[in-house]
C-alpha cells in the first residue's frame, strides 16, 4: 500500500531529490513526489476482506487522511 | 520506484506497525515492512531509457545500494 | 535542526510507536510523536549567520511550513 | 530522541539535501545528514529510570542497532 501526501500538499523531500537531480545533470527529471510503502503481509478469505483490512488499518495506522492519501497496490495470495 | 530495505536488513518501523496492528485487534496482519516511493515525471525517449535513468537516479541519489534494493513499477506515458 | 509536524497535525507513525509499546508492555509510554532530524554542517561567519542560513534552508528545502515547525537546536564551533 | 545512520553508512536522503542546497546556491552547506525524531512522553520515576526505558525501546522497536545508533538527547519533567 502507498501513503502519498496529497497533490496539494507540498512535499519539500520530493523536491529536494528533483533539485539534487538537476544538480547531478539529469534535466530531464521534471518533478519528483516522495512516500512511503507499507508492505503488508495477512491472512484475509478474499480479496475485498484484504481490501476492507488495509483501507481500516490505513485509516488507523499508516496515513493521516487530512493531508494523506493511500492507494492499495497489488494483492496477491 | 520503490526503495526498500533488503530482506535481511531489520526493519524497526515495520515491526512497530505489525505490533501496533495487533495491539488494535488485527491479529491477521502477519508482516509489515516499510520503504519509500518515489513518483518521478521525467522526459525519455522511450522506456528502456527511462529505466536505464531511473536505475541510475536510484543508485546516485535514492538508495543506499549496500542495505536497500530498488524497483521500477510502472512507466507511463 | 529538527524538523515536526504541528501539534494538530495527526501523527499516525508516532502513533503506531505508542501502540507498539504498550502491546510490548511498555505501558509507561503516553505518546510519541516522529519528526526529521537534519544533521547540517556548514561554513558560517557566525552563529546568527547559521542560523538565518537554517531559518532560510528549512523554508526552502526540508520543511513544508503549512504542517511542519521547524527548530534549530544547537549550533557547535 | 534521535536514530541516526552509523557515520559509515551511506546516507543517500542526506546527500541529496546537500546536493540541492548547491543547486539553490547555498554553497556553505557542506554534509547533511537525516535522521529521525521521536518525542516520547513518559512515565518514569527518575532520569535514570527513563533513559533505561528509551534504551529498551530503541532496541526493540524504534532502531536498527546493525546500521543505526540513538542518542537520547534530553529528559524533562
Amino acid at each position: 500500500m502507498y501513503v502519498t501526501l496529497k497533490q496539494d500538499v507540498l512535499d519539500p523531500q520530493g523536491k529536494a531529490i528533483a533539485r539534487a537531480s538537476a544538480q547531478l545533470g539529469y534535466e530531464s527529471v521534471k518533478s519528483v513526489r516522495q512516500g512511503k510503502l507499507f508492505e503488508l503481509e495477512l491472512d484475509a478469505q478474499d480479496e475485498p476482506a484484504a481490501r476492507r483490512l488495509l483501507d481500516e488499518l490505513s485509516d488507523k495506522l499508516l496515513a493521516n487522511p487530512v493531508i494523506e492519501d493511500h492507494r492499495v497496490v497489488s494483492i496477491e495470495n
